[in-house]
Parts: C-alpha cells; structure tokens; sequence
C-alpha cells in the first residue's frame, strides 16, 4: 500500500496531465494515484473537434493525446464512466459513481485534484432537445453530430454563437457542402474582439460565403412532427436548418465543489492560489476549465476555457502534489484561431476591459501585411494596439489578417506579461526578412502608432 | 534659405529614413535636408535581392520603396551619382564628387548623419575579378548577376559562403534551373547557429539538392582564356562553375568616417550613444550597417547588418535630429531567413558567443511541430534554447523548421528584451489553437526542458 493516495476528479487535459505529472514525480510505492471520468476518453483536444467534423482531421483517434490504458501503464488508477458526486472535504474522501451499474462507493484521499472541467451554456428554449441540435464540448458531442451530419450531407447548417467555437464550426460545416448561417447577439462577431475588428472577421466571412446574423437571440428551435430540428427561430426571423451546432460558450463545472463548499468567484470557478491549490485548502487543487484565473493585465480574475491552460496548470499542481514546487502567474488572455485563411488574435485588454478596470487608454490600429509587400503572396494584417494613456504601458493587441497574422500576437503576449510600454517596444528585435515580414514588422508599426496617440494624448 | 541644413552621406534605408522622419519633424523653412548617394537607387530593399534574382519578385522596381523623385517630392534635396570623399569635422562641411562630371564641391552642415552602410567582403583572390563572379550586395549587383544567368541558363553555380546570403542565394539559383553548390569554411552552414543547429540545415539542403561543402577554404577563381570563370578552386578541390555568387559576409564602410577621426569601434563601425550620435559629436549621428549596436545580452558591441536595424536607426536619428528625442536601446541579434521551405531563426547568443561572454550556461533542444500534431500538415521544428546556469536568465533561441517556425523566435526576443528566466517562460500565455501549435508552444516544452537543465546543473 503506498503512503498516499491521490484521486482526481476528472480525467481531461488538466487532471490526467497532475496525475502524470505526479506520477512523474512519485512512484507508485509513495502515491497512489486514482481518477474518475464520467465520459469514454481522456486525455484529448477538445479544440480538435471542430476540425475532426470538419474533415481535416479523419480520425477521432488522432484526438486522444493518451488513452486510458497508456495512463494505466504508468500506474494510475483510472476509472472510466465512474462520476464523482460528492467531495466530503472534512473527512477526505470522494463518493463516486460506477454509470454502468449504478453502483457508488467512496473512496479517501491524501490529495485532492478537482478538474471537473467546464460544461458548455445551454439555454433552456423550446425545441433544445430536438434531434439535429448539438454541442462540441466533448467527443461524445462530436461524435454524434457527426452522425447527424452523415445522415444530412449537404443542407442548412445554422451555428448559434460567434465565438472561437462558433467560427470554427461555421468552417467545417462549410467544408462539408453545408450552407452555413451564423446567428449571434453581439454586434459583430468575435466579441473577444473589439467591434471594429470584429466587423472585419464578418466581411471575410461574408466573402467565405458564410451568412453572419448578429443582434440576433435565439428564442426557439423549431422542430418537426419527427422530433427532428426544422429552424432556428429569432425574435425577428427564422432560419431553416437541417443541424443547429450550439456554440454559446461554456461556464465552470463546479456544481460538485461547490457543494462541497470549495470557494468560487465571480463566474462560478473555483479560486485558487499560484500554486492551484484550492484557496483554504492544503491538500486540494484545482485546474483546467473549472477555474477562474488572474487576469495578470487588469489584476481581475476571469474564465477562460482553454486546453493550453489546463494543460499548464495540471503540470503544475503534479509538480506540486508530487512534493515539488511550480506556480502559474496568470494569464494576459491570448487566443488565436481562423475561419478558413482568416486567422484571429487577441491578448490583454479590449476596450471594453480596460474600462472595465477603469484604465483610461489611446489605441492605434495599422493596416500592414504579413510579409515584405513586394514579396509572392505578400496578404493584408490589420493590427490594433491599446496603450495606457498616462504611461504608455501595453494594455492589449488584436491581429485579422491571414496567413502568418495569428502568433505575432505571441509578441504583444510576451511584451504585456513584462509590463512593456509601447515606446520600449518600437525598437524590439523582431525577426525580419522579406518572406517573413515587412522591414517593419506590423506589431512594432502599431507601437509606434500607439506612442503617437499616448504623446497626442498627453498634450 | 531654410536656419540649418542637415547633409546625409548615403542613400538607403537608415539614410533615407533619417532625411524623411527629420522632414517629418521639420519643414523646409527651418531644415534644409541634402543627401549624397553614389549610386543609381535610393531606399531599397537589398534583402530582396534573392527573391528578385530567383524570380519570386518580377520587377526591380518592386524593391525600391521610395525612388529619388519622392523624396525629392518631400522637399529632400537628393543628389544621386554624387560621392562623398572627405569629411570636414571641424569646419562642418563635406566634400563631394560628382561622379558622372568628376566636379568636387565642398557642402557645410549644421547637422551630419553618416549612413554609409557595409561594403562586401571580397578577398584579394586570383581570379575574383573574373566575369561570371557577382557580389548581391546592392541592386547593380544584383542586376549584374541577373544579367550574366540570362546569358548561362542552367549551368553550374556555386556560392561561397553559407551565411543567410548565401542559403538564400542558394534557393534563388536553384529556382533559376543551376546545379547548386555551397562552398563555406564553417563546420556547418549558417555559422550563425551552433554547429548542432547548422547540421538540421546541411541535412536539410542535401534533401533539396543542395550541395553543401564545408571546411573548405576558397584558394582561387579560375578564369578561362575568355575571362570569364571556370571554377572555384580550394584547398583540396576544385568546384566548375558558371557562375559564382560570393555570400561572405560584410563589414562596416567607414572610410570616410574613420579618415575624419570619427571613433570607430572593434568591427570597425561607429560608435554611437542611444541617440545615434556619434560619440563625442553632439551634431553627427550615424545609422544602419556603418555602425557597432550594443547586444543586450552580453552587454558588448556588434556588427548587423540587417534593414530592420537600419530603419529603426534613421526613424531614431531622423526624430532627433529634428528636435525631438528618441533612442535606439540595443539588439538581441534576432535573425530570421528561409532556404526553400526550410526556416531558419536564431536571437540571443549562440554557446560560443556565451562562452567569449564569460557566461555560464545549460542548452536545451527539442523536437516538435509548428501546429498539433494531428493537425493536416504539421511540420517538425527544433528549438534549441540557452539559459544562464546560475539564474536561469533566457540567453538564446534557435530555431530550424518548416512553415511557422522562423517568426517564434520573436517569443524569445521580447523575453530576452526583458531579461526573463526560461521559468518564467514556462507559462507564458502564447496563443494556441490546433491550426496554430500544439498544445504546449514549442518554445514553452524548449523552456521546461531548459528549467530542468538548470536544475540539474544546480545540484
């Protein structure tokens, strides 16, 4: 019997990476490590769904990082279709369910990892239940629209939502001959974008042939007589559908910690501290989708949902839970993703967030492109830079552009978790030749642009 | 007759980009701007030479951003085919020839800024006059070769050197339809790189049909009775050759400033303070390829000669000289280039120049792929990453890999710009989504393997 038992609630990317990582760290005669998962899989992208329905990716296999007998070879525990249903904190031990048989037992614990992960936003409508209306949360969910979607090759496909999620399933719908209608409520889509950039993602989309309704609440899903969805119904307009893809984002799966009385933030998430561990709580960690992380630019917690995140954290609290000692700063909220050769970026602060945080702040945006102009396929980036207004300070950076425009937000990423200012990253040493960039990189023209506004400002 | 006059030696990027930015910040009235540029083109792009030579840029004119009517549109009175010959500190005055009348005439200035870029190096070899040997350092040369390989469609070429130019002149050749052998003295081409690094691209290039030869040392050209060349000829062989592309390097071009007692440092370039001023001359700035930059990470004084720089240098001499203040902190000896589909990128220091730094240091190299691994064509890329083996402090960052590799280097620029740790590198926020990266950045997995390296080295 080993000196400790570790259970992990959860076994996705941030629980199965503190399990591995721990595992790393300790052999099986120092920690016993076991997890429960609800669902078929561990261990998998999530964010390779929309490209696995899409076509680009054949295989649902290719999506699985490590499946669960790999994590068994390596001596942890883990339960596949066993749902956790209650943390009793004080007496150290985990009730779980066996789905198959029904059958619960409680299991103690020396350590604890909560990964519950997040659970996507399903409004309560009429008709939300209807055969063709689908989330892509999981790889269950995948799965069965792909089902649907190999039962109705080639109809009308109308996504519900506009973000990362919602593009990218208007993508591959269109890639597998659907014609495809986005309905949002935002002004423009990407609301992780400020509307002028946003309005830039709708015309390319347009121009992909994909329609783009915003302003637009859903109020109901029309369905037939065969309980099969019919269209997506507005307060102004219906639109037929053969599928519904519901891509309305996610919240933090905490119904179970928060039962258990762990504390939650302002969006629902579980509050830790630097190192995950659970605020309060010696012996429990929390990682992944189910928490609220530090904005490090506004100093504000937030929740993002995103697979890099969990994966860092589930690394940090192995190396903790294993007896070492890592910790996550923070996040200054960097996204990217595209809409067929449309890439999409984002880090920091939108204006919206800055007035949020009461930060008063100039912006600049520059049109550029993503190599020297007179090079082969030389394509347009537009990039917009907010700066604090008193001290220049790097506040936040969106990038629409097409091929190449995208990780040059690693730039800005970089420059806001250093607390750069826009004038110190006029001169940055970026990477320069003609195939790569013009002789001024795009990002270092929106600084200069920026220390401009921040000087007109000051005057 | 305007209060002063600003006179310029040298019409490209940091000359031209200091005239325009001081127009910028003065009119005519108050700031007479004169520039002398011995050549036929003005404000050019020479690293585009390769791309115009291999026929990836049609046109000349493609390369030129401003012709010498546009600046003399802004009010710049430009006299090209006019060279500067002496340098008058004392009496502030510059004397110069025209070059199509032989006609000398002296010129006074308030305000001098010396921007008379690098001169290729060109060993005293027999033969290194003969037809058929071209330099690719300015768009005469450049025009010279495209001349000679219309005249030898499809022959043998063989470049000496396998710098950035070199590699790059390589791919251009290769397009144009020559057999293509790389002669160079390092261990391995790009000698920018650590030798572990170079042999990804010799392997690389050998797969493109790419001949590389290295240790060899060029002896001689041997030239036919027509004067035209037959070979290049080293110590141990002799490579036919129907061409040859000298790639070897460049040094400052500073006769002029040094003749004039101007200070001149260890790589022979001007030395000047953060405003671009020539040390000890509050009126003489001096920009681009003729001057020394301070490497930020060792703290000592190089030689770059890179556009990117050069531009930078003008904007920041051109807002000074016209009253305002600016300045130019240093590089980290970024670097970014391609060999067909192969990239090529490198900042900070290499294990040598860590070394001559008196820097203790571990390296760390891994290998992964510039998008998820599932993702529909990714790619291998290797980051090598150098980390200060007492603190931790980022050194250095190399990069050798297929499309999306070069521009990461900039995540390890800007960290080097702020003296980050590889652990804090750690969790930094880069943008991920599967078209993009995998899960964990490669520069991130290159850090945490660099983070145990330092470790390792602590105990």
């Amino acid at each position: 019997m080993a000196a400790e038992r570790m259970v992990v609630i959860g076994g996705d990317a941030a629980g199965m990476s503190a399990a591995s990582q721990a595992r790393r760290e300790r052999g099986p005669a120092e920690l016993e490590i076991v997890a429960f998962e609800r669902g078929h899989f561990t261990s998998y992208s999530a964010c390779g769904i929309p490209y696995w329905v899409g076509g680009d990716v054949p295989e649902r296999a290719a999506l699985i990082a490590r499946t669960p007998e790999e994590h068994r070879e390596r001596a942890i525990d883990l339960r596949m279709r066993t749902e956790a249903v209650e943390i009793d904190v004080p007496g150290q031990r985990v009730r779980a369910r066996d789905l198959a048989t029904g059958a619960e037992s409680w299991t103690g614990f020396d350590k604890l990892v909560v990964a519950t992960g997040a659970r996507p936003v399903r409004p309560a409508l009429p008709g939300i239940g209807a055969r063709g209306v689908h989330g892509v949360q999981t790889l269950d969910d995948g799965q069965a629209l792909l089902d649907t979607l190999d039962g109705t090759e080639g109809g009308r496909a109308v996504v519900v939502g506009a973000g990362y999620i919602g593009v990218e399933m208007a993508e591959a719908l269109l890639k597998r001959g659907y014609e495809v209608t986005v309905v949002h409520r935002g002004e423009q889509p990407m609301a992780t974008l400020d509307p002028d950039m946003g309005r830039l993602v709708h015309t390319a989309m347009d121009a992909m042939g994909i329609t783009t309704v915003g302003g637009a609440a859903v109020t109901a899903i029309r369905t037939g007589a065969d309980g099969r969805v019919r269209a997506v119904v507005t307060e102004d307009a219906e639109y037929p559908a053969d599928v519904v893809v519901l891509g309305i984002g996610v919240e933090p799966e905490t119904t179970l910690a928060g039962a258990a009385g762990l504390p939650l933030g302002a969006y629902g998430g579980l509050l830790t501290d630097l190192s995950m561990r659970v605020r309060g709580h010696g012996n429990i960690w929390a990682g992944g989708d189910c928490v609220e992380v530090l904005d490090l630019v506004s100093g504000a917690h937030r929740h993002i949902a995103l697979g890099t995140h969990a994966n860092k954290h589930g690394q940090i609290i192995g190396a903790n839970a294993g007896g070492g000692y890592a910790t996550f700063p923070g996040v200054v909220g960097t996204a990217v993703s595209k809409v067929c050769a449309l890439e999409i970026a984002r880090t920091g602060l939108r204006e919206k967030d800055a007035d949020r945080a009461g930060l008063r702040y100039v912006s600049a945006t520059v049109e550029s492109t993503n190599s020297a102009g007179y090079y082969p396929g030389a394509a347009p980036m537009t990039v917009k830079m907010l700066a604090e207004r008193r001290t220049g300070r790097l506040l936040g950076v969106q990038i629409v552009g097409r091929e190449g425009s995208a990780k040059r937000v690693d730039i800005a990423a970089v420059a806001l978790t250093a607390g750069m200012t826009v004038e110190r990253m006029t001169t940055l040493d970026l990477g320069y030749a003609p195939p790569f960039s013009p002789v001024w990189d795009p990002v270092l023209v929106a600084a200069r642009k920026a220390v401009a506004a921040v000087r007109a400002a000051g005057m």
